[in-house]
């Protein structure tokens, strides 16, 4: 293998697959990177074996080739480097990295002892604006379990209804769902958050259409020169409509960055009893308050003005109404509830296609 | 007590006096500031047993008082108020404050079981301008040790010698000596380390003269509405001026930045040698090189241009080559030594009163 590649390309490749290569693993090669020549293209690809990510940069290959090579070095020394030409020339299994000023040796392993990476034959193909995307998971993925024990909740669930494609998740205590975008095509996947979450970096600077290929068991999802496999999660996902109130007995509209500031304050106060704060609104004083105490510590009260119907409280964990009142666009937000026992769901007034639903928690 | 501050004011306060305030002492009154009317000031205060410091804000008192409060959920209490006027009433040891938005009771503690805040009743008095004072404390301080089995070189060395004012600190391994300024009166003092990088968070945005004053034990600094007390240490300060060379037989000019650099890829292949590296200087190509190996991951080589005399190698430790890099001012820096086992001398060739010395490693 000899070749050479700009030291931008190849920085960008590095940066985005390393986060796959994980040297926790009981696989050692599983912390490195693939590099290979794929005619006048260099590929770096990394895989934990669940997702895998494929960078393809423009390359002047001289020898064509492939080996492994530590992630992490060879990722933080090519960011070292200053812009221009970069050289690589493997020599047996030591990769020779040149430039004009700098001359490095990294020892890699043979790319033949790497995984084989995913891929996918046949399968259903559709394609969805990246923006259209890059909202969703923005808006959606926070709201997802990282508790292995219900695999389930630990993806992200797209899926046709009422000729929509929708994107949820839900760790059970809150629950966020978008519509996206009229259904290509008819869809049910359940796709892990951790593989959604490397592919919101992928789509986070493009305006590229990001096309999908899906079978039984795999994703592919391909943007530009960027390629994310991943492995769909197997399982039925929880009716969740049904746990989606209609109706409201309380309901308020206030400024979100208001919302938002009172919210901090409080969750100061909410730290030895778990985040618990509680809402109370007032139709009277046309206001919303949040309070929290501390027994050791003291207690709080803050409130917002806004457009209140029906007086209620509701005590809520105050990072998931951060969490909520962070995914929201525009200036105002609407919270509504049944109760203190029932689910409370928050919205943008402006924005019809996103909720946001919190379970309550004793008081 | 009863009183109206602003939040930019008590903020500000809080947050410096706040680094202080340790919450995993032995004594837990140590993680409380000391709040307390002066006239029609307020005093926000903390100490360490070690450090002490008190910031005076206006204040509009209504009642005089005192109270001590738990420093940390008090400061991002105050950070998170909007700006504008806040009240703080006391009742019995709950702490009242409020504005118009936000009503919290933060429970305090008697201040009467708050120790007494160090202070300096008679001592030898002198100035010196914020911004010489800075300029010394930014190019010293990384240089001393914070290894307490040493206690003199956990300290900066603040002495008069032929007429000026010079500030040293070494961990034995590097020394950083500063010339401030022509001595005001003949000092000799052995101040903490960890004191006087609070005292550079004090003195990073002021112009204000900074106000002297010592005794046998203790040393304060005045400046603006703020005040710092720090415990002096015992001991004599090793006759460290022998060890610096006078005369060198490699010696090389350099660009800073191209440098820093060679010298951050170099350290990349330098983590499994503690960070070794070794320089060598080529009179012959006027050039100086830098060489890492990591025996298992590979080797890196990177050079740049420069003024050279006399060929020689040394190897030093990356990570107080670039230490002593970024504290230089100017676009180029020296490096001097005579052979590989004697000190090594960096400096700036237009700032001729600061110089580093680093210690050669066995290569």
């Amino acid at each position: 293998m000899k070749l050479q590649v700009t030291q931008e390309n190849l920085h960008k490749a590095l940066s985005s697959v390393g986060r796959v290569a994980n040297s926790r693993g009981t696989l050692p090669i599983l912390s490195n990177v693939l590099l290979k020549t794929i005619g006048n293209r260099l590929s770096i690809a990394a895989t934990n074996l669940d997702i895998a990510i494929t960078h393809f940069i423009g390359s002047k290959v001289a020898d064509e080739g492939a080996i492994t090579v530590p992630a992490r070095l060879m990722n933080d020394f090519v960011a070292s480097l200053p812009s221009g030409t970069i050289t690589l020339e493997l020599d047996d299994t030591k990769l020779k990295i040149s430039t004009d000023q700098y001359q490095s040796v990294i020892n890699g392993t043979n790319a033949e002892e790497y995984p084989v990476m995913p891929a996918i034959s046949e399968g259903t193909q559709w394609t969805i604006p990246s923006n259209v995307l890059r909202g969703g998971l923005q808006q959606v993925l926070m709201a997802a379990s990282s508790d292995e024990s219900r695999p389930v909740l630990t993806g992200a669930y797209l899926h046709t209804h009422n000729k929509k494609l929708y994107m949820v998740a839900t760790d059970s205590y809150r629950l966020a769902e978008k519509v996206l975008m009229p259904t290509p095509t008819d869809i049910d996947l359940l796709i892990p958050a951790s593989a959604l979450q490397d592919l919101l970096r992928i789509v986070a600077d493009t305006e590229d259409e990001v096309s999908v290929t899906h079978d039984e068991q795999q994703i592919l999802f391909r943007v530009g020169d960027v390629e994310l496999v991943a492995r769909l999660i197997e399982g039925t996902y929880p009716d969740y409509r049904k746990l989606i109130p209609k109706d409201f007995a309380q309901s308020g509209v206030v400024q979100k960055a208001e919302f938002i500031n009172i919210t901090k304050v409080s969750s100061l106060f909410a730290r030895e009893s778990a985040g618990s704060v509680t809402l109370h609104l007032d139709p009277e004083k046309q206001a919303i308050s949040i309070r929290s105490v501390a027994s050791q510590l003291g207690e709080n009260t803050a409130h917002a003005s806004g457009k209140i119907t029906g007086e209620g409280v509701i005590t809520l964990n105050s990072r998931y109404i951060l969490d909520a009142l962070h995914a929201m666009v525009g200036e105002e937000v609407r919270i509504a509830f049944n109760g203190k026992l029932e689910p409370c769901v928050l919205n943008s007034p402006k924005q019809g296609d996103y909720l946001h639903v919190i379970m309550p928690l004793k008081s």
